[in-house]
């Protein structure tokens, strides 16, 4: 049994301790908020769990094997740090840190410690993007040509991060899982159209080694809810729709074939190929608690989680790259 | 009665050649085309226009008033410069010329001569359109805050020109027609799957004065066939989808409101409106009948047209833009 | 406060039991099921509320003014009727019993004691189910032509009542509210697909005076989930598509108008108006909350509530009505 | 080649005449209609196509081998007779004729003289209706177990016929062409809502000896246009919606299936598979060249046509008997 506690109880906190209780080889033995109400709230809903308001409490109780920390990103760093020390897993909330030398420290300390770090990806584990990264892998698709995701709505307005370093986190995410490529550089576009406030429209362009492209429209200021990703490959493609419950994967046999003509090198046959569509029954299930289970595993296996420390520093290092792309009107940045 | 010669009769050209015919104040003389196949079928659909393989024939026809030019655009310069030299109004397929200059000069060529200059930018004319342009200029959507549309679908690919040339012609010019602001500068990323080939998947961010943002999505490798355009306004948005023939125009009364608290710089007020949806009935009628009817009334009023040379030019320049940017991976280009 | 006891906890008994404690005019005294483990599953979730086996002994507790009954349709005539005899007030699931005559029965008594007898129709305190009853009895729909509704998916199939009584009760109760006409007969027609089994795809027409039709299709069988319904009014017409969170109501400015030709009556000109779509925001709210407060309401001011005995009866007289028919293929049965 | 003439060139005629003019087998020598105008448009049009007001004169031209009806169907009967007598081959619109007793003696006309009737239910021809064919045939869907199909929208009123008659033949065609089981008895229902005039809103369900149903939803009324088909089976389930081009007909592996406990017939094992769903790609043609061609092989070999007499009769008289039905409020009528 894996002894957890878990740091933040806003509104992504009674999900994890939900799923952190109710899986069989975690245990939450302590939460911690700053906020007393709080507590109370996580006593009546789970009366055997206790409460407090100070973390290193939490990160030093002999009791605790592992830190679950789901707090504002500008504390992830210092958490997660306390928490490695301590001699501690951690499981930390995306984005992981706010700075790629922040997420590359922790990964040194957890490397060095033998503890496993994981970053809460939870998307990487829902059926959809299970489905996807089997198609992917198993080679349905052929090579992979682009990835373009849509994710935009109105509202919630942050103040503290850009609608990029808010919504793109679960794209990239994907898209580093999924495309079996590497990015090289990214350049990013976006608008504040409140003064003072982060930019809350935003595109960004993720350059790939070899001819992959990826494309992510995040944006705060839609009148319509879209989560729509198109996984362009050279033999199939992947139509991913998030807020189809019935049709959220559709697999189209679907393609262009260029042909030269060994001749005349300005003679080229384009072959078009629009056969069937299929939709595969997705599982459903809760992707928390798969997600959940695998920390455990990978703490008891000694083995690095899907979503380890390096795919959260991944994430990261685009943002971080995007956000300078963005300032500069898309002029590009090589990611090292 | 104004007399028209038509060049170029191949995809685009049987259209222009019927609504010319169907015009009460125009009618077509004579057909230029390099196949005489394609002659003979102008000739038995439309028995009393001449037909000829020679340009220059067409052009100094002096029972000819105005030269309609349906060809390649590479070829579209040279055609529009004779024919404005030969004292010819000219209309032109879009976009208008592959260059800047090339654009440059055909106006001051025009404007030397008082002649009629008009780019055949047809979606201006649909109903969908007029309506967003009747909701901006009405005030109804307050703010043109962005300007979002995606136009991609499985091909047909084209060899002399990018997905960009080829499809974002459409959406620059309805974005000049309804963005009142004025674009500055031009970012663009874009990808070729096929060596040697243009780019067939293609991004383009577009910066105005003012905190306007516009951005544009074109693939020829898309597995779906996606039209659609997101107008933001801080009163009210508008989700124009252009293959919906029953809800082309959604007008949604959402919007976000932030207010700063005076007192405490940090403190921001965000408020969410979210209201009805409005969906305005569209006239149907064919948008080249209306636009073939006001390149007439122009020559007749001396009045330039709503998508004269100079809406030409301007789509034109973003394109050039476009393309040096996307050539640098992103890094914008003013335009000047 | 009205004190409340609950006879079963089944699929629907928790919403009920939430909601009545969470209104600020009950509180829930006591739970009644058959099982121990649900009745310490009520204990684990509510403390303060007293379970029992005994449905007696719950109907018979001094403090307990109301009682709500959510068990299988052919015991609610039995116990509605002991809770009333002991002079409480009653709130019903639906169908409200099985036979008009039990229904009579229970208004007859109700009456008698002054009791409030109330059905839980809950759609009729949804949003949309108000929006529409606002558009008609505001006149916005003129005069009702037709009522028709489509609720059909896979299963869950049930072996006690057929099709109709499990579906349409939601569709009837609906209708009934919202078009200001009488049903007068009933016409259905169905099939059994499972020897033994009731009928699990079926049809039903209903005739009201005037010339108003009404017609359901329900169905346990369908590859897709559909709840649709038109209301076509003369004036406007209203789709009320229950599965589409952010268009839930359609409101279509669409109509036809004949007027005669007073000299000639064979000729006829129809005139079709095809207008604006509007689709009005929806409050969101559990409708349940509202209906558990209305019977609060009614009790304490003593007056009928929406959905009545009279409005269960009605229910329950049509379903009556249509298995007659449907076991004699579409021959119409009368409302008497 | 086989010679045809045309009767009637109203709505659908002009199809009818390009398509057999089209067909490598059939020619037409001669457009009959009533207008003089109508007769310029076809010579204008067929500039070697005859036209004549008279339809005897057509009938009668010894250079004619087979007569194609396209008039109301009022004047089908008398017309078609007329041709089978003058020894012609006929191709008539559908519904085929006014009642039943003229369509079998249209069939026993045609039979005695060993010429083709054939009866243009145009649908069967199409790809979707005959993917739908080839999966049933095939064995695809299992058992078929009912066939419901809604065809509404705000239509073109008709004054001579109801909206069965106008709208539900389109259905019945296809019902029949797939569903593998013989209809016996109809009920139907329906409502006029103005005055003198046929009804506008109708129900008819078919019943089928074995334990299949099939129901028709036909509506002049409706604010939105919906042309929809299930086709349940006891393995796979067909959803046919003619609006959406790209996902005509899906086919999903859903499906219930009951088992029973032998020990206790009053358990009963209910499980419900709910598989992957497949978009099969529709070869788009011109059902009507299909059709045509069908026509003229059927000619040429001799052989019944699929949409024969036979079919055309099995329409009208479900629809006689439907009509029948409705007069009675859905009191069912054997089809014998």
């Amino acid at each position: 049994m894996i002894n957890i506690g878990v740091i933040g109880y806003g509104y992504w906190g009674p999900n994890l301790v939900r799923n952190f209780q109710q899986c069989k080889s975690t245990s939450v033995k302590c939460v911690c908020d700053m906020h007393k109400s709080v507590l109370e709230r996580v006593k009546a809903t789970h009366p055997g769990v206790d409460g407090t308001v100070w973390t290193e409490e939490l990160i030093n109780r002999p009791d605790v094997d592992a830190v679950v920390i789901a707090t504002p990103v500008s504390t992830h760093f210092d958490l997660a740090l306390d928490a490695l020390k301590a001699g501690k897993h951690v499981f930390l909330e995306k984005p992981m840190t706010q700075t790629v030398e922040q997420s590359e420290r922790l990964l040194e300390e957890a490397e060095k410690r033998n503890l496993t770090l994981m970053v809460d990806h939870t998307f990487i584990y829902t059926g959809p993007v299970r489905k996807i990264h089997e198609l992917v892998t198993g080679g349905d698709l052929g090579e992979i040509l682009y990835y373009d995701s849509v994710r935009i709505n109105l509202g919630l307005f942050q103040h503290d991060v850009d609608v990029l370093w808010d919504l793109a986190p679960h794209d990239l995410a994907i898209m580093q899982h999924v495309v079996p490529h590497k990015p090289v550089a990214v350049s990013a576009t976006g608008m504040s159209h409140f003064d003072g406030e982060p930019e809350n429209t935003a595109y960004m362009t993720i350059f790939f080694d070899g001819n992959c492209i990826g494309h992510i429209h995040a944006n705060w200021m839609s009148p319509v809810k879209i989560r729509h990703t198109l996984v362009g490959g050279s033999k199939q493609m992947v139509v991913y729709n998030d807020l189809d419950p019935n049709e959220t994967i559709k697999v189209y046999n679907k393609g262009v074939t260029i042909n030269r003509n060994r001749e005349s090198v300005r003679e080229m046959l384009v072959s078009y190929r629009s056969g069937d569509v299929h939709i595969p029954q997705i599982e459903r299930i809760e992707a928390l608690a798969v997600e959940v289970a695998h920390f455990a595993e990978s703490i008891e296996n000694k083995t690095p989680p899907l979503t380890d420390g390096k795919a959260g520093l991944d994430v990261v290092r685009i943002l971080e790259a995007a956000t300078e792309a963005m300032g500069m009107q898309g002029r590009p940045v090589e990611l090292t």
